[in-house]
């Protein structure tokens, strides 16, 4: 049986977003990117631009469900609450076009993709290039963990299937 | 010249909401009252029920601006994090309706509703009940604050256009 997952890594300046259908073995990759907005616009403009790029992705490609990094604090509050808020109309986009949510934290996704969770940014971004047969690196790197973040999500459902769940998958 | 406003107190269980309309002398109360999303539901159906709360206010209304809490991080960082994701489809639904943001803090609210920032929220609910001319303090209390914030913007944007401005209007 075969799963198509949109990977999103959730911004509000560059939004990385892959589509990748796994049967339980390999990976087919048809399509990865980023929906960008310009530092200078509106901020309402730029949650739009967003919400239309994502729903773009979802009307062309109807994958079986989203996979999105789940966020948390840091220090930049207001970066934090604009990330948020950016998160909010791609989550709004996936349920209007019925496709189920799934969340993984940056530990969940490095053990998935590496290994083991304590593995750095450029391991999961050299891991998740060669597990997809890409020729070179996805740029910027919020396409590459987009990509490791729908893979983390097919590892993670097709263990549940088989009932070696590695992790439990939280389902918004 | 009239002033139409929505004030939105932003949340994820509870959407206050407030139509104002403002001749620079007194207020009109168009509509009050709140948008709620059961706690047992689905995250992403919650965000649904608000975006389409708010988008039909803005059809019924056609509202010349959207007045909204600006936030800040407290100590519940999931709270937080779902208030922005919230408040995130809100300002979606705003920007497709074509109506211009504009958030205030709570400091900004309490100084233009009761006179002082140091304000009880109790005092804030009174003060706009008697501006409102409401028989009663509208209810939950974040619909009060909804009104409160569209009283706070009705008296900004009025003080603005006399060159009076009490505080930097922000514009999202």
């Amino acid at each position: 049986m075969k799963t198509r997952i949109l990977g999103i890594d959730p911004g509000y300046a560059i939004v990385g977003c892959g589509v990748l259908e796994y049967d339980g073995r390999s990976f087919l990759t048809l399509d990865y990117g980023a929906v960008t907005t310009p530092a200078g616009a509106e901020f309402t403009a730029r949650l739009s631009a967003i919400y239309d790029g994502v729903c773009e992705l979802l009307k062309c490609y109807h994958p079986d469900a989203m996979a999105i990094e789940k966020l948390f604090f840091n220090t930049n509050q207001k970066t934090a609450i604009d990330v948020a808020q950016a998160r909010g109309v791609i989550l709004l986009a996936a349920r209007q076009y019925g496709v189920p949510v799934y969340e993984y934290t940056p530990l969940q996704v490095k053990q998935s993709v590496v290994g083991y969770g304590r593995a750095v940014k450029q391991q999961v971004i050299d891991m998740t290039t060669r597990m997809l047969n890409l020729k070179k690196a996805p740029k910027p790197d919020d396409v590459a963990d987009a990509l490791a973040i729908a893979i983390c999500h097919a590892h993670s459902a097709c263990s549940q299937l088989g009932s070696l769940q590695q992790f439990s998958i939280h389902k918004l």
